[in-house]
């Protein structure tokens, strides 16, 4: 993923781009990967009647995450209220579905992987709101 | 659209359905398209230099109400405050994008019918707030 | 709704939409929250181990249903071959879910909702294909 | 991004992941990024009137490179038919978005580097198809 270097070319962007919301959005889609990745695994795993919550918060967190992704690398104009709201879901929904995924961890690499993908995403976010304003 | 009958179907979901947030997947799925298509026609527009905010902020709306139809739909499990979290983001994003369609809507109709839907999806999930606790 | 009046407000479309295609989109988005919401009603069901390919095909589905809907909903310029490659996978994807939803048709009735909606919609896909050329 | 790994701990996949199909996954994600960011450029650019048609190939590139990517993710289950639907799809999307950024590449770096990503997904594409079947 090329985040930064496509970014860097905007017209409107002078060399001056927030790190913390460049790391956001690569965070973003990659948790969106991996909540994908997750959800189908626990899918196919035999104690599944056990992970429906994972699964819908995976799926929940996948669909915010490909959100925030793309509303959050526009930089044409502005739109800063609502960046902030959409990354704010984000985190939200990244560790609601991190610490479900936590109490799997033991018992699903998936799931550990995933936990580990939504605290970082949900960091990023986090960091990546300080310069929104 | 077929909102209501998959919902009332599903397992966890005894008849008493809240209309409200029925209301509010309908709204975003209808605002999602509607969106696109007002981006991609004022794209098309001889004055497309002074759409390039409506568009970003069409393309935005269209992005969050996508994610928020989605997660909203989803009735396994809890995820309160997320669906909170996402909801009020839409809601926001339709405001947004509401407003900037209104400035064009005496010169493009693509825009007045924008700035209708974009108004009816954040009264729906306003609505919708009310019940989600 | 509304996808008729805004595609035909386009500056490039002069009155003669093509009335398949706007089926076909209004069919895709339906379809997509059909899908998203069988599917999180299966993962629901106390059988859920069995409806496990019913879930994959339902979210593969809602997938490639929303990207044909926007596609489809752009009419700025051309990208035929495109629209069509998208339009025809998103038929074999209704048709691979709703075969599937159907084998659970008599046992649920999302599923039976489902399957009418994915038919609809590959037919709607495959009678938008007849125009696009 | 972590495709690999998350992959290879579903579990039906026994360590033999299908090397082109992760880099398919990759690759569809980051164009989807890509894309979503060159349209986004293209539409702040002085000459937004001559690069109409490459803001609408990017977001219909964006929008399929998604779905392709999240499809692709998808291990539980058979879905041949339909991931070959959609990775053809994605294979198309991405040479006609990737030719048309092409013919701007001297002017505008985003179109540059968007064009290389464009054929990098193409190939990772046709590369996959060849091991789906």
């Amino acid at each position: 993923m090329n985040v930064r270097q496509m970014i860097a070319t905007h017209p409107h962007v002078q060399g001056g781009t927030a790190d913390r919301l460049l790391r956001c959005i690569e965070a973003c889609y990659a948790c969106a990967q991996t909540c994908t990745s997750c959800a189908d695994a626990c899918l196919a795993e035999d104690m599944v009647e056990q992970l429906r919550q994972c699964i819908r918060l995976n799926l929940d967190c996948a669909d915010i995450c490909a959100a925030a992704g793309s509303i959050a690398t526009r930089r044409t104009g502005a739109n800063v209220a609502v960046i902030r709201a959409v990354v704010e879901a984000c985190a939200a929904a990244c560790e609601a579905c991190g610490q479900e995924c936590q109490k799997h961890a033991d018992m699903h690499e998936h799931c550990r992987l995933c936990a580990e993908a939504c605290a970082a995403c949900a960091q990023a976010c986090r960091d990546a709101l300080t310069d929104l304003r």
